[in-house]
């Protein structure tokens, strides 16, 4: 099965979601249905009260279910998200966040997996999210 | 009870929300628990395929949601999102988004919401959205 | 397309689920993606306080997705839910239960609806579900 | 702070659930934020194709959030569901299900936490479920 690796994602980032800065993102391990990567949020991400906005926590665990699709099935460009549940739950500091996100599933038709957003230097989630990828069927 | 109405929104995102450019907006109604307002994607929001990107559809529903609490309890700049889940149903296309958006519950401590989006001339939603707020008790 | 009509679906249940005990279920309307159905709450129906208990208003949202996919799908017992999301809104009261649900998405894959429970004689619902079917394909 | 510890939880579910039939669970552990419970599925927990059925897991999974709340707080009978959101992961088999929660936080308000069912014998979840309770304050 082609698989993905770290450098692989973020090059893929670069050629296809240039428009979301690929280079604020660091992957520290993508492998076997596990993800770990640093965001480094900016201005642009945050809300009064210097706090992570809610919309980036939400992309960010979009991001990372992203990254375990295609750590695991490759570049398949079109799988798209078909839900995404997310807790939020504690004030997010300013700064860098780290994202955790873990497979509960790979089945031919749905993905399915969790992604936590931690606040640096913090073990208590900020947020937890679970998302549901559709995968395209070969054809 | 202090409420508020388009314009007032409209100016409060100036204040509170200037990065989120609040001139793309347009509120044509919102009142008694509805609201509806358009929304025009640029090139920031798009995704490879020309299609609005889910994190701009999640930040539309919850912004959906944010102005129905407001325009129900005036500028309670502290109620926060505790939770969103988002339905993707269809591909949106470029261009203006309809967001319809309707209070199922205005508690003392939790508002819930659903939140639609449509493409424009298209009246089966691209997304459909249930989103909980937490209400800051006076104190 | 083969679908099911109300008659059709209380026989279906009384088939596969007797042990639902479909004859407390009353379907008024089922069509064009859209259904009503009545359900008497029984004592096993009920917690402390004399409130329908969460569990059942699960099962009838459940329930009411089944319906929604069956009337448009015919008997595809295979159809299985993949994921459910519930907001408890206001305390139910013991006795009859109004159910309405609402298709937001047939796609080939994944049927999406959502369906909310009403108190008798009350027009605020009691609970508010979103609930995804994945269809399996004929083969 | 008060809690409530394995013996005491299912004392209370007998005095307050007996309808639920708590001999049929059997709780491994409950303490700081984690428990892990076996629940015996008999005839009326299964659907067609001896798999247990939807509604049964979604029962538990609630039920997993109620003792981790109840172990933290103390008998709070007032603590109500607010919202749950459930991924059906896999078909579960008939006989013995394991489920395992987790506090993901517990706040003055609102406590968040997510439960997972496994069959026997199997590491992969059969189902994922985030839980929400809105604690009472007292008064």
């Amino acid at each position: 099965m082609p698989t993905l690796n770290a450098a692989e994602l973020i090059e893929l980032m670069h050629r296809a979601f240039p428009q979301a800065r690929p280079e604020r993102y660091r992957i520290e391990t993508v492998a076997d249905g596990n993800v770990r990567f640093r965001f480094m949020a900016d201005d642009s991400d945050l809300r009064p009260g210097a706090t992570v906005s809610g919309p980036t926590l939400m992309a960010l665990s979009d991001l990372g279910m992203y990254f375990l699709v295609l750590s695991m099935l490759g570049p398949v460009v079109l799988a798209v998200t078909t839900s995404l549940n997310i807790n939020f739950l504690r004030k997010p500091s300013a700064g860098e966040l780290l994202v955790v996100g873990k497979l509960l599933k790979l089945g031919k038709r749905l993905a399915v997996g969790e992604v936590s957003v931690f606040s640096q230097g913090s073990d208590e989630p900020v947020s937890h999210a679970t998302v549901t990828y559709s995968i395209p069927t070969e054809s």
